[in-house]
């Protein structure tokens, strides 16, 4: 008789904020552009370093399941179809598949999973219009729920080279605390991986507050349409070539001791560089704002009051600012926002309020740019769960 | 009987905006950071070129007077007694009296105007308010004014020596058209000084639209007023020794051959590479903002749209844009901007006007942050004149 199970396995994924960062595009025209060795193999122009935000906040959950009784792969991002013909993903569905065939070749018991059609499921706990690096936590999550349902037998590192391919920056959100991706030097891509610097209880009092910057206020697109045109930002080079290496090597070092004015500095000056260079493309590219700018100011004023460096700011590719603090300087860093986003969505300020460290046109731009705010951690990286998205008959449990 | 004569000369100093950019802060600490190689001296880190623009929209009148009827030197700026024991006020004063002191040595029939006290008065025929390079043409005529008074055989780059020494692109505002500022590599900057590329008349057709940011609208404030903790932009060094020599070589080459692709791919290239640096300072220095980066939209959208570079925006430092375009595509350019600015102060568009170039929410931003533009052209160097703000008697004949 044939095998009509469904076979199931869930995981969840984390978001990740790239502290050394990295152009990461995902399209294969601006892939060229940042040089990257190979964009078919998503490899990176540089090595970089994030933290991995607590899944408590932030979090995709992912079913995979599998079964000889659905008729083909298919992707549900969100409650919505979606397209799963491009070659990313489907680079992720073959590599997984390779691997579980492997395991079926060797032990003829188990059940031949590698052929039968996928169907995935996969909801994010926070708004996609947030601007949050959504893609990182969804094809580690995918990777990792695969994983799970096949049960192979491959560590974080070695699944994050299949990550890579799906989205680059996914590879590192499936390690939690503060990991690395390095670029690797190989044709082949196979030495392009996560690994981790620290776990998250290496450095237990880090904080994140993320000002989710209104919709209504991010101003022009952050690319102008006219890609086709595009050549090699004249600063890119020297960014990736001494830039980087410099930030990666004192990042590590301030993870691995704990420094945190030194985590700070360098995440603040990498961002610069980082958006500095977006800035460089020729149509430039502007991820941030006036908001965002103003966050930055504000961090600064912080810092000043503060008489040392207890806050820090960071911006991925979109106008949101997250600022890391360590707890003990709770009443500092969040003191400082407080009569300007006390009553923002999302406020859970407890560390009472500082008056007047905000010059007053920095309060009123976040004021009225700032829609939401995230206050969160750092965090574990996937976790298997038996919270479903897809039934024992291969139906959608939500929506 | 002793002279007491008041000796009276008159001139107009023209506005420059650079093409090929220079960091020129007038700010000894900031000098330091940009790494200036004499900030006494005012010598810049790079060669740079800027286009002179018309002094019938922009410019400054100056008048300069001696007499030892006076009991001091004294400098009038828009009305307001300005401070003049700054080091480079001073230095401007102190060479060209001794230029002048040289001549009365060699010819004792001239009357001793070195020895006397000097009255300046200034006056710009725009507001200080628009965040235009005042300095520039301020300094230039203020040298310019002085060495007629001392009626100094110096050509314009012998002067442009001196203007440097008060504020540095004030030393391309000794000539008309498209104007190269040498960097020179002599310790004592001898050999930093302005020289002519090409005259206003060479390239008759190139005019210019300058779009004043909204002063409520400029956002916070360019720099973090914690400058004491600067330290030299990672990328800023690949930009003077790579970048602008190739900018400089090949903007001479657009300005000779008429070639407006390459002057605008130049220009715009420059301009993003000079921002970008400023922006990877530590802690990051912003003179752009949203109502900027909407004008960058609206020219990439103006070029798309006529399928060649037809325009070309450059920002000095503050978010004024100014667009560079050729009379002949003025239809393509101003008649982009008729719907959006066509009511703004300053607008003398005759372009007719193209609906929908601009996407509605960059012609928002511009609707909202623009108060002013003003159109002009290219235009000459100083020009003597007998408009004296200063009367036979000594005293000042306005305000």
């Amino acid at each position: 008789m044939a095998d009509t199970t469904v076979y199931r396995a869930g995981t969840t994924a984390p978001v990740n904020i790239a502290v050394v960062k990295l152009r990461d595009a995902n399209n294969d025209k601006l892939d060229r552009y940042w040089g990257k060795r190979d964009a078919k193999l998503n490899l990176p122009t540089n090595s970089s370093i994030s933290v991995t935000l607590s899944q408590a906040d932030l979090r995709t959950l992912t079913t995979a399941s599998c079964s000889t009784t659905f008729t083909e792969d298919s992707l549900t991002l969100n409650g919505e179809l979606s397209d799963i013909s491009g070659a990313r993903t489907q680079a992720c569905f073959r590599e997984l598949r390779a691997r579980r065939a492997a395991l079926e070749a060797s032990d003829a018991s188990l059940p031949k999973l590698s052929t039968m059609p996928l169907k995935i499921v996969s909801e994010n706990n926070f708004p996609t219009a947030a601007g949050l690096a959504s893609s990182a936590a969804g094809f580690a999550a995918l990777v990792q729920a695969i994983a799970n349902l096949y049960e192979l037998p491959d560590s974080p590192s070695d699944l994050s080279l299949i990550a890579r391919q799906g989205s680059g920056s996914a590879c590192r959100s499936l390690f939690g605390g503060y990991v690395a991706w390095r670029m690797g030097d190989k044709e082949d891509g196979s030495d392009s991986k996560a690994d981790l610097v620290a776990e998250a209880s290496h450095w237990p009092s880090m904080r994140a507050l993320i000002l989710v910057a209104s919709a209504a206020k991010k101003g022009v697109s952050s690319t102008s349409g006219m890609q086709q045109t595009v050549a090699t930002s004249g600063l890119f080079k020297e960014r990736i070539e001494r830039i980087v290496p410099d930030n990666m090597a004192a990042m590590e070092d301030a993870i691995h001791n704990r420094n945190f004015e030194k985590f700070a500095e360098v995440s603040m000056r990498d961002s610069n560089s980082f958006h500095a260079c977006c800035a460089d493309t020729y149509p430039p590219i502007f991820y941030m704002n006036d908001v965002s700018r103003a966050a930055i100011r504000a961090v600064e004023a912080i810092n000043a009051k503060a008489g040392k460096t207890v806050a820090a700011y960071t911006f991925d590719a979109g106008p949101n600012c997250v600022i890391y603090y360590l707890d003990e300087n709770k009443g500092a860093v969040l003191g400082a926002f407080t009569e300007t986003l006390g009553s923002t969505s999302g406020w859970r300020g407890d560390a009472g309020s500082q008056s007047g460290v905000l010059d007053e046109t920095v309060a009123e731009i976040l004021r009225d740019g700032v829609t939401r705010v995230i206050m969160t951690g750092v965090g574990e990286g996937p976790v298997k769960t038996d919270e479903f998205l897809i039934d024992a008959n291969g139906q959608n449990t939500k929506r």
